[in-house]
């Protein structure tokens, strides 16, 4: 319970929610920010100026078309001159990108990941990315931070990685080791690729202007970003979302947990794999294939993505029950099964889910698809700025 | 995306802030509250003013013990003089309280609700009760309004209750027939019990000060509370929290929802009756009389508590990992199964829920028994005048 804030915080408050709303939707005129953020036209130009003085935005006039007058001044992010790291660990690969305010990805590279791979070999490749792409970053650019988002369970106080079954790590200080490699002034915040990809698509992608949304990614494994009532739930230590060890089938097939009938030994990618006769191959190159399979007709291929397009919608249907959400989207190796399973997914979560819970779902694929993961990292590093931007700044 | 307040609207909150915190809290000196609240004692003093001279709290010295100097002024919410009605439909119960600003409850009548009781046969007592209730109402107290829980799916928009499959009933506007009954000034806020009940746990009882907490609530069937970042969920249209509708076993029992395997298909309160051999009883006090048998030693109730305490550690355990929550509440019926069966439930949780997402985890009793369903009704009524004290007030 807290005491509402000093003029001076009321002010700081209202300069990173200008920064926020033109980082989210890009250049914006004076005209719309005032009606946006029902601030009148005085202060929105003494904020814009403000931001302008440290760095953060310019403003240049644009002739609105087909009226006279006087132009329309546009705010626009300092995508070019403000930016940030974003790294990604996923099961199979390894991303980096420099990522500017605004969410725009201005450079990025990206590497196959060795299933087993241990974490020191992933913190040299991620290092050397950032240190191939830091060779372009332009004179007087302001750093801000890394984000690092991992398919894996990271404690919300630290950072550190407490478990990544599928990736095969157990309490590893991933973030620390980077920060290490890569050095720089801003801090290193490590994230789950499931709760970023989820920040994203409900802030700029297919699930904008919706407060209640539900973000599986698949892989090896399936794990939830979860936003409710608007904003990102990810429990008492950062834990949550671990949708992929909910018990659908008791008597299923052992987890890599430990326990059973895990709801991601019915829908990861080994048993789509094992049922369609491939357990022989990994990694979503696979899972596209017997996606493309199911699609030609073939009948193992056809029967693995039934059994796993019903599992998902009794999944999805208990997350219904549960959140009662307006949107669940499918990412990662999800979205491919997906494409092909739409109608049975819908069907199963029909019957499962109750019809309140379900009257004003969406089922979609990400809009930003896996750079997501990357605009989300950035994010992470993005957040301190946003919430207080004057804080640190060099003017 | 909102722009900060403005000074007078600065002024507003901290009344709302001050208030709610007597509310929760009761009898707060001034020390306490510039403390707490983060404000200086002259702000403190003139906040107090505002809301005493509106009637809301009153201010007595007291003298602190053992010290000397100024006595310690306490401000008290003026329980006796503001006051909310409190109703509860549960599956077998009617409830109704009057209920002081502070959450004291003033009065209280209940009645028992034969199962298949129509709407209007439950909106005559419970009307009636209001009725009688208020004969005792001191002159000049002032009436906030009125809520009811109901064992049931609740539109947010409007307390239409969509469904209420324990009770029978479906798209029923309960609160409305009730309001048109009762008559009086204050609006009739319509809430699920189980909401209503975490969020009174949740300020003043088990789980004070944890911010993610789940609170089960079983009868017939089983509904949750959730706390998650400090704030309750109930997703898109309110329908959220359906977790007896979680499918745990795809191949068990069909469930009133049409589907099959539903959580509460395993341990509401008919299984747990037929398993010991006591199909022909229903209601908390069989269910009692079961926990009781199972502690004698009675075979048939043993194995039925030991089959319902195995299938609430899993479906817990599926929340747990969902949620990564600080404590579980276990309401209603559920209460007294969790006495004898908590060391399974426990055991069976541990297997399902993984570390990380468990290992802050307490499993609780609620502190308020059935008493936090009644103040949690009066709490939605209260709601209004906690966010705008003076909004209204006739000073």
């Amino acid at each position: 319970m807290k005491a509402g804030p000093s003029q001076e915080e009321v002010r700081r408050h209202n300069l990173g929610t200008l920064l926020r709303y033109v980082h989210i939707h890009g250049a914006t005129s004076r005209a719309e920010l005032t009606t946006k953020l029902g601030l009148n036209r005085s202060t929105i130009g003494a904020l814009t100026a403000d931001l302008t003085a440290a760095g953060l935005v310019t403003e240049k006039g644009q002739r609105e078309t087909g009226r006279a007058g006087r132009p329309s001044l546009l705010v626009r992010p300092e995508s070019a001159k403000v930016y940030a790291y974003a790294l990604n660990i996923e099961v199979d690969r390894l991303r980096a990108a420099r990522v500017g305010l605004g969410g725009v990805i201005l450079d990025r590279r990206e590497a196959e990941r060795p299933r087993g791979m241990q974490v020191v070999d992933a913190v040299q490749p991620l290092a050397a990315f950032v240190q191939e792409m830091g060779k372009d970053v332009p004179a007087g650019a302001r750093y801000v931070g890394a984000g690092l988002a991992v398919a894996g369970m990271v404690r919300r106080a630290d950072g550190m990685v407490r478990l990544a079954p599928t990736i095969g790590w157990v309490d590893q200080p991933v973030g620390e080791a980077l920060l290490a490699e890569i050095g720089g002034d801003g801090p290193m915040i490590v994230g789950n690729i499931a709760d970023v990809s989820a920040l994203v698509e409900h802030s700029r992608g297919a699930a904008a202007g919706r407060d209640n949304v539900i973000y599986l990614y698949g892989d090896v494994g399936v794990g939830a970003g979860i936003i409710a009532g608007g904003r990102r739930i990810t429990g008492h230590g950062g834990y949550g979302g671990e949708v992929g060890h909910m018990v659908v089938n008791p008597r299923g097939n052992p987890c890599s947990c430990g326990s059973h009938g895990c709801w991601e030994t019915e829908i990861g990618e080994y048993p789509l794999l094992k049922l369609a006769g491939r357990e022989d191959r990994s990694g979503r190159e696979a899972v596209l294939g017997v996606v493309e399979a199911a699609m030609r007709g073939d009948w193992a291929a056809q029967q693995a993505v039934r059994h796993v397009g019903e599992w998902i919608g009794l999944g999805v249907g208990n997350l219904v029950n549960i959140f009662n959400p307006e949107a669940v989207i499918f990412g990662g190796t999800l979205r491919d099964v997906y494409l092909v399973a739409a109608a049975q997914i819908r069907s199963r979560l029909n019957e499962v889910a109750l019809p309140a819970c379900r009257e004003h779902i969406r089922l979609r694929t990400p809009e930003l698809g896996t750079d997501a993961a990357l605009i989300g990292a950035a994010e992470l590093a993005f957040e301190t700025l946003l919430a207080d931007p004057l804080l640190g700044a060099t003017g």
